[in-house]
């Protein structure tokens, strides 16, 4: 057989210890896919560079090729490409050719199509071993494969090519792993059944990268200068970047299902984030301790929401799509080619820094780089042009991690010499020396330190290395790959209809693509210019807020935002007239979802609201404790209460809890918040209700033919909802008529056919509470937007 | 009389309206100290060019030169004076030759020195109105004598040489006012008995700089642009700076009274920054709008510690100081030649935001500016190298009124094109065009819109013609006065005693004055070389905070200062520790005044403790509303939750107010409070307990031979003090035991005599209830300031 026979040249040429003799075992490699494109390009060089470094390892190796074709045909393309191998430059050429010429010979082609191809695969490699007197070490399995061969290959290997019980199996896995959480679950589901979770090596070709993979052992050789700028306190922003100026042309099959999110910031430049947040591991070398810490440091990150990005496409994309999949020339892409996209993490070190991860095709530059950037939080007192880049604190502070191509065209770690010389392993990364004009990230090349690898590996080379040394902390686990996945997935359900910015391509984007930060959000810095405009879109804030009336009283009218912005806006106007007049403002608010946006517009934009001087009182309550996400006191404190300063004794939930228990009559919580209205707030008449509506006409939580509330003395009552939680504490509707304004705010298509009832019927409390809110002495203004008013 | 006949011989050439013609009425203008050398350089030109501006008004015109020379010598030196006055550029030679002569002729000398001499003045002054018919229409006296002398001259005036009735009266002074905030109490108190406030003009010629004056009318005219960035979201930081080239060589008598902070900090850049911070009023125009603008302002200023400052002292100025005042070899200098100082505000606007302000002497060059620096908000998806000033968001942007000096050489204010083309006032402010190669704030020119003054006005005349406008706002009133001493005093007596970095001057200082902000104070960032340091310095922070055992536990002892700041750390320390653990922090605190400055030093200086995950709890309180400020929560409020993020639900005031009334037994606020404290503390075990201690040995509210709380198993209790307000509710002594930790904070002399007694007695919590703390599981740590210890 031709394994026997390579095996037995080999031994009998001598050049090789007695394979009998090494005592660390055998490992056989087999590579699926052998003859496609990852494999020639990158694969082979990465074994035969594992069988350079490890020949003297005491292990002995075999090469398996496998394809789906037929032996001969395979056997010739597969060694077509082995003999094309290069020997690296820091290899003496002598030793590489008797190596590579070994190489050749310890590598075989196998047709590996059906169940008993792979039989025979095992029954060889026994075989070999037995003859050989050798010991079995393991198996790598490495998959170079489209994903949908995976279950059928991963079966047949779990079935009938394991290796026997004390060698070990590696399968080695390459991406995609599924397009959303779902999709990846079921694939891992399926790989669960067949491997165990230590058997899986997922790549990211990212982790092998020179630059990202020294990123922990960076931080950690350099910990004393990193520990008290590591943080919230020192750290401007960090950015994550991958820019190519290649576009998707050929490949749209492939990129039409996945995009740039999925394809780029997914994987790769989310692993590297990680890598930056993450809590140093007591152990950076223990690979469980890697993971683990990685994975808390994605608990910590916040949800990501359809704000958090931008997203474009680049103009050809569409033509290439519609000719390389036969479209239909009106058909519409909406799969991005580039994203920014702001996240942000809540632990304690990062809270508030802005994480900004950008990846695009057809950009200006091909480019990727990891950026620390440092607030300057100095004053210097010497004149600019005499200061100098090693002392000057005023001078930009920054840690690149420099991934490759680019000005540099090379990996490197960068550190500005304001910051410190770092530690770096000698034997790997070695200081750059000489001049250069060049100038990075705003500073000339001199302002920095900087180290280049002794060795530029691949980061095939440099991962299929860590397979071999199971470095399981190069490769993402099924916890890993599912977190990843759960951040990222809201995010693009959510942006799957979001418009795209057209992009020309290449330099002529200009500042097409540049983006800003504003409240926790992004958006493209300038407004899309009109040729590239999607004739289609016609934008909310295109229409002004209109004013009206709406059954005899006021009506402000517009797309949601600016009715938001309006009313509160407004809100303010008579907080500040209020407190003028009579130093403090009673405001009462309602729950539900629509006052939530207007809750975080009062937080971010209205700064001078006077805040000290207001009192919050809750229009109603569910019966559930304050602390429980169903509170309406706990949503008001969450998107509102937290961010701004209202004193402690001028906040008042409703005591729907009192004595460990929820809303009983006899803990007579309404009377007690009835007594605090009457001895805080002046005849008991609020400075202003902000009341909502529901669908089937209730306002506050005063539901149809309600018995308490509608009418009669009581100020504060216990209601019942026809929906969970039932129970709910309201003020009562003659209560509401005596304040001096309320606002009644109704957002949303859902909201149009309440709207268009109530425009038509009368008075009508109990049938539809909403239409009894009518100030005895006070005003009431309608706050409705377009899409409850025009459906 | 001479002023008779200098009107005279006016009138008689024509070259005037005649003055009973003139309807406006006669304004007699006042300058004492008409030969010093402020007058000199600059007022009688100010002057001349409020005639040259105002000769067509309607108003007539004499100016009187005042000084306590004799007349004869005084009139020489005086005319001296005038002749030299010099014609601006923008006035023709002709009509400038003909209004200096008219000038002069309006001019007269008098020897102002007793009583005599004022009422002589006043008589002179009517009787010249009389003769020529004259209505009076207002008096300006201009003080430019040493402040000594004020009270003197105010007197005087006010008693003989007021204006009649319908005339106004305008007092002109010149600083310093006072030297803190006592002496300018007291000098404004004289002031005010002679003189109403809106009679006093107190100059800060800073106001009348043109780029200073220009700042609220640009932030009125550009409302429109400012009004999204003008706060902390899209301020990075704000640099008040004046930096002298000059050293205080000739003036140290005047110098070594006052320092850097006094001359130029406490006003000139504290003005400028108050028109930067304060909120733009309704109406930027009226005087009285924007002082009290102004007012609120200072009043939202963040008080400053001796950590908000750095200082330092020229090298040779303490030999100057030596030679001038004639002092002994040895005699030190504590006055500080350069100063960088943090401030804060804390309104909703600008809370977070550095404002910088930095003056010296011998420093490297002569600049003065105001400068807005805002946040990089953006990411930039183009390369550098292909990023335009005007549309790249990622080049710096900012506002710098540069007032004068500097590579500039002249006042101009400057917009980073990337922000804005600036609404300027033409007939004020002209664009500059043409090429430059200078560099500005790491900019070149030509990424600014760059706007000069049409016409350079030197600030004398700008506040000279704001007098005779009456543009109160351009002046300091006493409120305003007294605002800005009261916030500087307290630093200003702080570092009385503060050692100074001592600098060479001139280019040589390099980096030596360069200072950092770290946590909400600053400090030099190099260290100080030895050759520079001062031996004879030894101060409290050199001292170690001293570790040892008290009554059996340990004991952390230091002058308060750092023994609240070890504490506030050790805190913080716990908390991180106790929320790694469980999750949650739960914190008892007690009240006093003890507690105050921990409060403080944990609201200011610990940003990354977990609040979020914190329960507070009170020890104790007094029996009166949560709102007095008698209560222990309000003051925990006031200094500690108002100004960090403890959730609304974690925060736990003792329920001593219940159904309107305060500690009724029969409301069951103790039980209340028990059952949330078992609700909510595992094991009712607070994770720490932070005790101070009464000179009576009393801790929490449990005093000597207490009823209640000392044994048993009620765990909150109610109690009586020996003083008022008697009534209390406190945790018990049983309750406290239980804690893991428990700090016991003791500071001052007072609790000397407690301390030592304490240190001998043994367990007896009936007579000393301190002494019966002793955490049965956990762990008791003293912390005993040195006065405490030492007495």
């Amino acid at each position: 057989r031709m394994l026997k026979s390579v095996l037995c040249t080999v031994l009998f040429m001598g050049a090789l210890p007695s394979l009998a003799e090494v005592s660390q075992g055998h490992i056989s490699v087999i590579l699926l896919g052998a003859t496609g494109d990852l494999a020639k390009k990158y694969l082979w060089q990465g074994l035969f560079q594992l069988y350079m470094d490890q020949v003297s390892s005491g292990h002995s190796f075999t090469f398996h090729g496998a394809a789906l074709t037929a032996l001969e045909p395979g056997q010739r393309l597969m060694f077509d490409v082995l003999k094309n191998l290069a020997c690296p430059p820091d290899e003496s050429p002598d030793r590489c050719a008797v190596l590579k010429d070994q190489f050749l010979k310890l590598s075989q082609y196998h047709q590996l199509k059906t169940a008993e191809n792979y039989t025979v695969l095992n029954r060889e490699i026994q075989t070999l071993l037995l003859q050989e007197g050798l010991k079995e070490a393991g198996r790598i399995f490495y998959f170079s494969v489209p994903p949908f061969a995976y279950t059928e290959i991963a079966r047949h290997i779990n079935s009938s090519c394991r290796p026997p019980p004390g060698a070990w199996l590696r399968v080695v896995l390459e991406k995609p792993f599924g397009h959303d959480l779902e999709s990846a679950q079921q694939l891992a589901a399926e790989l669960t059944s067949f491997f165990k979770e230590e058997e899986m090596y997922r790549v990211d070709h990212y982790l092998g990268k020179q630059a990202v993979a020294h990123i922990l052992p960076f931080r950690h050789q350099n910990q004393q200068f990193l520990d008290p700028i590591w943080n919230r306190h020192h750290v401007e922003r960090v950015e994550v970047v991958l820019k190519e100026t290649v576009d998707a042309k050929g490949r749209t099959s492939f990129y039409e299902q996945y995009g740039v999110i999925r394809d780029v910031l997914q994987n790769h430049l989310t692993e590297a984030l990680m890598f930056l947040t993450m809590e140093l591991p007591a152990n950076v070398s223990r690979a469980e301790e890697v993971l683990q810490s990685k994975l808390q440091a994605f608990q910590s990150l916040r949800g990501l929401e359809k704000s958090s990005a931008v997203l474009g496409q680049y103009q050809a994309y569409a033509s290439q799509v519609q000719e390389e999949l036969q479209k239909a020339r009106d058909y519409i892409s909406t799969t991005p080619t580039f994203a920014g996209v702001l996240i942000h993490s809540d632990s304690l070190r990062w809270e508030g820094v802005p994480f900004l991860l950008a990846s695009g095709k057809a950009l200006d530059e091909r480019v990727g780089y990891v950026r620390v950037l440092f607030k300057n939080l100095a004053y210097c007192a010497q004149s600019e042009t005499l200061r100098d880049a090693e002392h000057s604190q005023c001078k930009p502070r920054q840690i690149i991690f420099y991934i490759g191509h680019g000005a540099l065209n090379t990996p490197a770690i960068l550190v500005s010499r304001n910051l410190f010389k770092p530690v770096m392993p000698e034997s790997s990364w070695r200081e750059a020396v000489g001049q250069s004009n060049l100038h990075i990230f705003g500073q000339p090349l001199s302002d920095y330190y900087v180290y280049n690898p002794v060795k530029e590996r691949d980061a095939y080379s440099v991962l299929i290395s860590n397979i071999y040394h199971a470095r399981k902390d190069f490769f993402i686990t099924t916890e890993n790959l599912l977190a990843s996945w759960g951040f990222w997935t809201p995010l693009l359900d959510s942006i799957s209809q979001q418009p795209l910015r057209l992009y020309p391509g290449g330099v002529e984007n200009q500042h097409l693509l540049d983006f800003e930060m504003v409240s926790g959000e992004v958006a493209f810095t300038l407004a899309e210019p009109v040729e590239l405009l999607n004739p289609d879109r016609l934008m909310p804030n295109d229409y002004k807020t209109i004013q009206t009336k709406f059954r005899q009283s006021p009506l402000v009218s517009a797309w949601s935002e600016e009715l938001i912005s309006q009313l509160a806006s407004d809100i303010e106007k008579i907080a500040h007239k209020t407190v003028a007049e009579s130093g403090q403002f009673h405001l009462a608010l309602s729950g539900g979802s629509s006052p939530v946006v207007l809750f975080q517009r009062l937080a971010r934009h209205h700064y001078a609201f006077p805040w000290k001087h207001t009192h919050i009182w809750l229009v109603d309550e569910r019966c559930v404790p304050l602390t429980d996400t169903e509170s309406n006191f706990f949503s008001l404190h969450s998107h509102l209460l937290q961010n701004v300063r209202v004193p402690y004794f001028n906040v008042h939930p409703m005591p729907v809890h009192l004595n460990q228990r929820l809303c009983v009559e006899e803990d007579r919580g309404t009377e007690l918040y009835a007594k605090e209205i009457t001895a805080l707030v002046a005849n008991a008449s609020f400075d202003l209700v902000l009341l909502g509506m529901g669908t089937d006409g209730h306002t506050a939580s005063l539901f149809p033919y309600s018995e308490n509330g509608l009418e009669g003395a009581q100020t504060v009552v216990l209601t019942e909802s026809p929906v969970k939680p039932h129970q709910r504490m309201s003020l009562s509707l003659p209560l509401i008529n005596k304040a001096r304004q309320v606002f009644v705010l109704v957002l949303g298509k859902g909201k149009h056919a309440i709207t268009t009832l109530l425009s038509r019927v009368g008075h009508q409390p109990r049938k539809w509470p909403i239409s009894g809110v009518s100030p005895s002495s006070g005003q009431l203004v309608w706050y409705v937007d377009y899409e409850a008013m025009l459906g």
